[in-house]
C-alpha cells in the first residue's frame, strides 16, 4: 500500500470511529474524499496550523459540511489546537467538534458550512477577497497577499441554485486561484443520482468559463496531484477537479450507495473496513509514522515565517500601507471613525432634507466610501434602484480586481453568501443591495452570516406597499419582522435621512454580526430631533415627539411609518390629548437596553399605545402590550401608487389617531 | 412590413402606450419579445380565449412577469375579457391589470410571476403535471391530456439560482412538451449582462440534457416559426429556443440599452417609436385589421369543441375515468373523504402510539394515498427523513410518467416552484419535503403559493433543536415563527400522531392555501383527549388538558413541547395549584376562531399565561398577553443529542412550572 494510502486511512479510520462513538455523522464523504483531502492537505496547502489566522494562508471551504469529521481529522492530525480528546467528543455538547463546521468554535474552519451550495459560494467570496486585497496592497515584487481558495464540493451542492450563480459569477470574474474538488461519487441520500441528477457538469462549468479537470480518480493520488497542478497553472479562470469517488471508500458492505452517507457504519462494518483497509490500530489510535506524515507545524512556521519576513520588507517599504493592511485584516475601524460618524450624523440633520432612506443610505454611502476603503459594496442588478453604486466606484471586471464594487447580478442568495465568504476571509466591509421582497430568496445566508457573527450589510429597499405599481409579488409584508426573528441579525428600519446616517454607523461599528438597512423606495419627511433624541437613535428606540408631563397614550412607528405617527400626534394633540411619539428603527436594540432606560421610554404607567408598521404586527406586540395594539396588515398587498396604497391600507394619521382615541375611550 | 410584424407592432403600442399612462412599467421586454410572442400566439397555441379554464389548453407563462403588459396585450387581443378599459387600467388599484400578472385576477393568467426565475419552475411544474396527469388518464386514441407548456424568460430569470434547479429537473426527467424561450437581450437592470453574466447558455443547457435551439433571430417571424416546429418535433428533452433579441425594439433611441428596461419611454420617445414602426394610430386604439389578425375566439371555441367531443367519446367508454378527471380538474376531493378523514383521525387516536410526527405523517400519506391519486408526493432528496414516501410509492423517471413522486434532488426552492405549477395546472395536490431549516430556501416560493391561493403541502421535519447533533446549522429556530407571518399560510405543528393526522386532514382539505407541516425527528408522547377535544383540534388551539372550575393558569404549546406542558401541569397540579393545558398546533387558524371559542379557551380573567415553544417567542405574545410569558429561546442552537438539548436549553416540565410559579406570584 502506498503512504499516501496509509496516511488518507488515517482520516477514513478517525472518522469512523468517531461517528460509530457519537452514534451520529457522516461517514459517506469523508471515507469518499480522504485520498484526495491527503493530496491537498500534504502536498499543496500552505498554513500554519500555530497561527489560523496567519493573513496569507490558504483558505479551504468544506461546502459538504456534513462531512465534517474529514476536516476535524486533517486539522487534528496536521497540528492543529484540536486533540484526540476533541475528536472523540465529536457532535457533543460543548464541544470543539460539532455536528458541522462551525467558524469561531474550531481553529482553522474558516465557514460554517452545512446547508448546501453556501460554502461553495463563500468559497467564491473569499477568492473574490484574495484577489481584492492583493490589487489594493501588493506592490512591485511585494506579494503580500497571493494565496489559494480550495473548496471541496459533493452532488448535494452542485444541484443547489446557489452554485449556479456563485459558478456563473467565478466564471465570469475568472477567478484563477479558486479550485473546487466535486466528489464525484453519484450518490445522494435518496440514492444514485442518475434519476433526479443528470446533468453534465463538466460541460455545465465549462458554460460558465471555468477550467475544467475531468475524469480525475479520486483514489489516485498521483492523479489527484496532476489535476492540482493544472489547476495551479491556470490563472485566469476557477478550476473544478471533477474526482471520481467511492462513497464511503473502504467500507466493503456499503461502500458505493446511500447507506453509508449519513449514518455509522456499526461495529461489524468497521472491523470489516479495518480489515480492508489494513489499518490494524485501535479507535483513535494513529501510529507515529502517520502522525509525521501528517504534521505540517514545521512547515506551517516556516511558510508563515518567510512571508512575515516578506511583510517585514514590505511595512520597511510602505508603512502606511503595512499598517493599513494590519488594521483592514484586524477589522477594526480607523481611528478617529467613531467621530467621523458622529459628524456625519449631525451634518445630515444639519441638512435636514426630505428623501427616500434608500438615497438617504446612498449618501451615507458616498461618505464612508473613501474613508473605508474596506467596504466592498454591490448589488444584485438593482444598483440604480437599491442605490447602492456611489460616484467613486470601481466595478470589479473579469480579472480587474483593483475595485471596491461587485456586479453581482440577479443572484440575491450567491450575493449574501458570497459576502459571507468576503467578511469571513478578511480585510473588507461587504454591503449588497437586493429588494427587501427578495430577502426572502437569501435569507439562509442572512441566518449564516448571523450565526458566524460576520460584519455583512444589507441593503435592502422598498420595503412595503410604498414600492407602488410592481404590485404584491414586490411589497414586503412579512419580511421586516421575520428578519428581526433570526437570532443576531440586526435590522433598522429608519425614518429618514438622519436615523439612516446612524444606521449606517451603527452597522459599521458592530464587530458581531450582520445588519439589514430597510429602506424606502420613497421620500420621507426628516424628522427634527433634540440632542437627547440625535444620542439616542443608537439605542434602537426612542422619544421623538414628546408632549408636556406623562403622556395618555404613545404612538410608536418605525421606516415611514414614523411620520404617520407624528402627524397622528398632531391632530390628537388638537384636540388637547397628551401623546408622546416614539421612533423604534431598529426594536432588537431597544429590547437590548437596560430597563431603566426602556421605561423612561415607554413608561409602564401608559398602557395605552399604537404601534404602527406597514407590515405584520408580531414585532411590536411586547411594546404595545395588553392595552395596546398594532395597526399594520396581514394580508398581500396591491398594484397602484404606493401614496394611494397608504390610504387603502389605512396607514394615515387620520386612521392612526382614530385608533388610538378608541384604545383611550376602552 | 410583414403582417406578422403589424400584428406584432400593436403589442408593442398597446404596451407602450399603457406604461406611459400608468407611469409605470417595463417596456423592454414587451416591445423585445413581440414578435416572438406573436408567432406563437398566432401560430401555435392551443387555447379558447372563452374559457380560460378548458383543461387541456396549452400552458403560457410569463416568467420574466415585470413585462406583464406584453401578456395583457395577448390576452386582449386575442379576445379573453380584457378590455381596452383594462389596458387603459394598468397598475391601478382594483385593475385586472396589476403590475405583475396574477393568477386569479386576469382571465388567461396561469400563475403570478415576477420573482424571477419562479415562473421557469411554475412552468417545469405544469409540464411535470401534463404529463403524469396524461399517464394516469389517456387511453388507446383517447389523449385527453395534451398540451405544450410555453414559457418566456429572461437574462434575470437565467441568473437565478432556481433557473438550474429545475431546468437540471426537467432535463432529468425528458420534459419533451416544455419549450422555453430564452429573451437573450443581453441587457439587464444593470446594464449591458457581459460584465456579470458570461455564460454560454446554450452550452449550458445542452448539458442538462435540453434540446437547445441555438441563435434565433426573434426578430424574424419565420425563424421563431421554424423553431417552434422543430421544439415540438422533440419528444423527450425539454427545449430551450435561444432568440437573439433587441430590448425595446421599435424604440429608437433607447432599444438596446437598459434605459428602456424599468420605466415608461415618455411621450417624445413614444412619437419617435410610431414613427419607426409605422404605426400612426392614437393610443389604445387597434385598426380592425389587426383586430382580426389576433382574434382567436373563433379558433378557441373550435380547439375546445373537438376536445368535448373527444372527452365526450372517452367519458362514453371510460365513465368513471372521465368522472374522475372531471372531479380532480375541478380540485374536488372524492365523495365522503370528510369521513374517511375522520375516520383515520379516529384510528390514530385508538391506536395511541408514541412516534416522531414526521413518522405519523408518513402514516398519514400511506393512507391518503389510495383514497387520493391526485397525491404527487416528493422530497428534496431527504425521503426517508421527511418520510414522504410511501409504500406504494411510484417515483417518476426519465420519460416514465405513469407515477405519483418526484425525486427532486437536492432544491428545496426549485422543489416549491414546481409544486406550484402542478397546483396551478390542476389535478394534483403536490407535496414535498425537506428539513424546516431549509424552508428558508423555498421561502419565497411558498409565498407565492400563499398568495396564489394554491393547496400545496410543505413537509417540513427536524423542526426544533430536537435535531439534535446536526447543530445549529440544521435547527430551526426562528423558522416556525417566521412561516405563520407569510399571510395565508397556515402553519400546523403538531403534538402527536393525531394532531398529525388531523393536519394533514386539513391541510387536503383546505382549497384556498398552501399547509406548512412542521414535524418532530423524535419520538413524541401520545396525548389523550376527550371528544370535544378530539373535535376542537380543527380549530387550531384547544383544552387538552383541564382542571377542575376556572383556571389559576394556562400552559400552552405547539409540537415537542406539549408534553413538556402536561407534565408541567402535572408538577403544579400535585402542588394543588389548577393549571389548563393548551394545545395550539396551528395559531392562525385559532386566530381566526370567534371571539366566544376563543375565550372558552383562553379565558380573560385568567391572566397568568405561559406559553412554550422550542423557537423564537414572537408568534406567542397576544396569547399569553401582559401578565404572561413566553419559554422560547432567541440564540442559535447547539450541536449534541436532542435530549440533552432539550434540557440543556430549559424546555423541561420542571422549568416550565417553575416559570409558571413565578408568574403566578408575581
Amino acid at each position: 500500500m502506498s503512504q499516501r494510502r496509509k496516511l488518507a486511512n488515517a482520516v477514513r479510520a478517525l472518522s469512523m470511529d468517531a461517528i460509530q462513538k457519537a452514534q451520529s455523522g457522516h461517514p459517506g464523504a469523508p471515507l469518499g474524499m480522504a485520498d484526495i483531502a491527503e493530496v491537498l492537505w500534504n502536498d499543496f496547502l500552505r498554513h500554519n496550523p500555530a497561527n489560523p489566522q496567519w493573513a496569507d494562508r490558504d483558505r479551504f471551504v468544506l461546502s459538504n459540511g456534513h462531512g465534517s469529521i474529514l476536516l476535524y481529522a486533517l486539522l487534528h492530525l496536521s497540528g492543529y489546537d484540536l486533540t484526540i480528546e476533541d475528536i472523540k467528543n465529536f457532535r457533543q455538547l460543548g464541544s470543539k467538534t460539532p455536528g458541522h463546521p462551525e467558524r469561531g468554535i474550531t481553529p482553522g474552519v474558516e465557514t460554517t458550512t452545512g446547508p448546501l451550495g453556501q460554502g461553495l459560494g463563500n468559497a467564491v467570496g473569499m477568492a473574490v477577497a484574495e484577489r481584492v486585497l492583493a490589487a489594493h496592497f501588493n506592490r512591485d515584487d511585494f506579494d503580500i497577499v497571493n494565496h489559494f481558495t480550495y473548496v471541496f464540493l459533493g452532488d448535494g451542492c452542485l444541484m443547489e441554485g446557489i452554485s449556479h450563480e456563485v459558478c456563473s459569477l467565478a466564471g465570469t470574474l475568472g477567478l484563477g486561484k479558486l479550485t473546487a474538488f466535486y466528489d464525484d461519487n453519484q450518490i445522494s441520500i435518496d440514492g444514485n443520482v442518475g434519476g433526479w441528477f443528470a446533468d453534465d457538469t463538466p460541460a455545465r462549468f465549462e458554460a460558465y468559463g471555468w477550467h475544467v479537470v475531468r475524469n480525475v480518480d479520486g483514489h489516485d493520488g498521483e492523479a489527484v496531484r496532476r489535476a492540482i497542478l493544472e489547476a495551479k497553472a491556470e490563472n485566469d479562470r476557477p478550476s473544478l477537479i471533477c474526482c471520481k469517488t467511492v462513497i464511503g471508500f473502504g467500507a466493503p458492505n456499503v461502500c458505493g450507495t446511500e447507506h453509508c452517507h449519513g449514518s455509522p457504519l456499526g461495529d461489524a462494518e468497521i472491523a470489516a473496513t479495518r480489515k480492508n483497509l489494513d489499518w490494524p490500530h485501535a479507535p483513535f489510535e494513529i501510529p507515529e509514522q502517520i502522525k509525521t506524515g501528517w504534521d505540517a507545524r514545521e512547515r506551517g512556521m516556516e511558510l508563515e515565517k518567510a512571508w512575515s519576513a516578506k511583510f517585514r520588507e514590505y511595512s520597511a517599504a510602505y508603512p502606511e500601507l503595512a499598517a493599513e493592511f494590519t488594521r483592514r485584516m484586524a477589522g477594526e475601524l480607523p481611528d478617529g471613525f467613531m467621530q467621523t460618524t458622529q459628524e456625519f450624523v449631525r451634518t445630515t440633520a444639519a441638512a435636514g432634507e426630505k428623501l427616500a432612506t434608500r438615497k438617504a443610505s446612498q449618501k451615507a454611502i458616498e461618505y464612508f466610501t473613501p474613508v473605508l476603503p474596506e467596504l466592498l459594496g454591490g448589488s444584485a442588478d438593482l444598483a440604480a434602484s437599491n442605490l447602492t453604486k456611489w460616484s467613486g466606484a470601481k466595478p470589479l471586471a473579469k480579472t480587474v480586481w483593483n475595485g471596491d464594487y461587485v456586479y453581482y447580478g440577479v443572484r440575491e442568495f450567491g450575493m449574501a453568501a458570497i459576502m459571507n465568504g468576503i467578511a469571513a476571509h478578511g480585510g473588507f466591509i461587504p454591503f449588497g443591495g437586493t429588494f427587501l421582497v427578495f430577502s426572502d430568496y437569501s435569507r439562509n445566508a442572512l441566518r449564516m452570516a448571523a450565526m458566524m457573527e460576520l460584519r455583512t450589510i444589507h441593503v435592502l429597499t422598498h420595503d412595503s406597499i410604498g414600492v407602488g405599481e410592481d404590485g404584491p409579488t414586490h411589497q414586503p409584508i412579512e419580511h421586516t419582522a421575520s428578519l428581526r426573528l433570526i437570532p443576531n441579525l440586526r435590522v433598522w428600519r429608519p425614518c429618514d435621512a438622519v436615523e439612516t446616517s446612524s444606521a449606517w454607523a451603527e452597522a459599521l461599528q458592530r464587530h458581531d454580526g450582520p445588519t439589514a438597512l430597510i429602506l424606502s423606495r420613497q421620500n420621507l419627511t426628516h424628522q427634527e430631533r433634540d440632542e437627547q433624541a440625535m444620542a439616542n437613535i443608537r439605542r434602537g428606540g426612542y422619544v421623538l415627539k414628546d408632549c408636556e408631563g406623562l403622556p395618555e397614550a404613545i404612538i410608536m412607528a418605525s421606516g415611514s411609518e414614523v411620520d404617520v405617527a407624528v402627524e397622528a400626534a398632531k391632530l390628537l394633540s388638537a384636540k388637547g390629548l397628551k401623546v408622546r411619539v416614539v421612533s423604534m428603527p431598529c426594536i432588537e436594540l431597544f429590547d437590548a437596553q437596560d430597563q431603566e432606560y426602556q421605561q423612561s421610554v415607554l413608561p409602564r404607567d401608559v398602557g395605552v399605545r399604537l404601534a404602527v408598521e406597514a407590515g405584520v404586527p408580531e414585532s411590536w406586540r411586547h411594546l404595545v402590550g395588553q392595552d395596546g395594539d398594532v395597526l399594520g396588515m396581514r394580508r398581500f398587498g396591491e398594484s397602484a401608487p404606493g401614496n394611494q396604497l397608504f390610504a387603502h391600507f389605512n396607514f394615515t394619521p387620520e386612521a392612526a389617531a382614530q385608533r388610538l382615541e378608541q384604545l383611550l375611550e376602552r
